[in-house]
């Protein structure tokens, strides 16, 4: 059996082909061409499926399944609405199985990670798993009962927009105080920013050439490493805010893991032991319940790919 | 068919005898007695209810549904800790299945009351419920995708020990910044009287013949309604922080209903409203996402028993 994933990304659409035991045998890319018209973008999708198909000659397809950043209803099939993509009221499900005559499923990419790393992935055989992409925002993704949970119209866990701050910090999204405005890689970013601009001696400087712009996800903690007490601060900081929302997701949950994602997890055991500590110290959440697993997300490059599949095993 | 729904309380122990239309058409009640070793509690219930199934001659017995305060094992049957009972490491299930020779269910009291008014209360044919019980804690309930939602050992859910305020109020539960430290009706008093200290003109004081230790959750509100400036404040303010907890779960899960329970909701439109208002000022959380219902309990008094009956729906 062959399940198609396809992973739609701001600038490319990458398709994978994979068997049963999540292993990607064979892969396209397309790019997404600016302006294009958002029907004919999908249809070009399908048309390359049909042509690897046939070049392949591949048997036994299960169908197509599709991880999707934005406001995605996974019942209708419809992306509600990409602001990236400029996508908006767009039927993917109903034009992608017109062209291909294959069974197509859409996900929030989000969501659909999270399956991928219970199916494929870090959280196999895991029954309740509670997913946070740490990248220019945070993304959500919830699998509960051993079941994607996508709320109403599948416009759910939308984690990074949690309460971390009551009138907190202002988010993207426009309301106050939402976990990402503070345990995003953005946030990082800036809070590392807002540290080197109140100290003009702390090494991150060096370790930026002296350019402010050069300040990623990784200045502060690798400059933390070398024992640079304001890079210390900031990394503490982030990690408190962090391991917050992580508490009350426990509580909320009562998750048997949460799983990381995004390029800050690169930091392990640096990033994830002192959050396993402050979970501990806090009987991780409250009295008498159940020690959460803090795990990194396994799938890498190709956990787009692989989640978008494993909605096929839904 | 019939369904025994037994709602375990702080002083007392409720039984009933719930139809397949959530009707009870029998009932009795057991005092707790304070000191009685645990086991011989369980084992009187179950005694309890064996004679009444004689008196009664009642056929068909689908089983007995147990709603427990506490941390409640609903996949053991244990009741591992309930501070207010002073039970611990307690085989609720097995013990009441060896006196009755029935199927039992346990389910901490708040997730079975959710449960009672999805099947029997104001929440019939919604598939995706959060409910807030707003006491002396704020309690919390799942019912996610048509099925209770309890977590891992069944200890999720406590949706009051979510965070509102990163570092904020100390709660009960050993933590900063809880919901509950917010929005329970025992918060609502402490911020009512240390409005009433800070305003000795306030008409709060009439309300309460001037007696401080008269205030209750319903102080504030009667006089807010008369047109008081500092009880409109206090009113004004805890809408703000119970909404704003209310929207981080419509995040969480865009969940088609919200209810609210507790003695709170008595206040009826004049609590709901405005937090209606709010939810749609802010788009219900984030762009694109579907509205969310805000209900109070129906089932009153009876909710512990028909929660409890309605563990054996599932």
């Amino acid at each position: 059996m062959i399940y198609i994933g396809v992973d739609i990304g701001g600038t490319s659409i990458k398709t994978g082909f994979v068997n049963e035991q999540g292993q990607i045998i064979s892969r396209f890319v397309i790019k997404i061409i600016k302006g294009e018209e958002q029907v004919a973008t999908i249809k070009k999708i399908g048309e390359a499926i049909n042509q690897h198909i046939k070049e392949h000659d591949y048997q036994d397809i299960v169908g197509i399944g599709i991880g999707c950043p934005g406001a995605i209803n996974s019942t209708s099939g419809y992306c509600d609405y990409s602001p990236n993509l400029k996508w908006e009221h767009l039927d993917v499900c109903g034009i992608l199985s017109e062209v291909c005559h294959l069974k197509v499923k859409i996900a929030n990419d989000a969501n659909a990670a999270v399956l991928g790393e219970v199916k494929f992935g870090i959280a196999k055989n895991y029954r309740h798993v509670v997913m946070l992409t740490l990248g220019t925002g945070v993304g959500g993704g919830l699998y509960l009962d051993d079941k994607l949970y996508e709320g109403n119209e599948g416009k759910g866990a939308e984690l990074g927009h949690s309460l971390l701050e009551y009138n907190g910090r202002l988010c993207g999204c426009g309301k106050r105080g939402c976990l990402e405005a503070y345990a995003s890689a953005t946030a990082l970013i800036n809070d590392t920013k807002k540290a080197m601009m109140e100290n003009t001696q702390t090494a991150m400087w060096d370790y930026v050439n002296h350019d402010i712009d050069q300040v990623d996800g990784k200045t502060a903690f690798e400059t933390a490493k070398k024992g640079d007490v304001i890079a210390k601060k900031v990394v503490e900081q982030y990690i408190n805010y962090l391991s917050a929302g992580i508490l009350s997701f426990c509580n909320i949950f009562r998750p048997e893991a949460v799983i990381l994602g995004g390029g800050i997890c690169a930091q392990k055991d640096y990033l994830i032991k002192p959050i396993e500590q402050i979970l501990k110290q806090q009987n991780y959440g409250i009295k008498n319940t159940p020690e959460v697993k803090i795990l990194v997300a396994k799938l890498g490059n190709d956990a787009g790919i692989l989640g978008a599949a494993a909605l096929l095993f839904e």
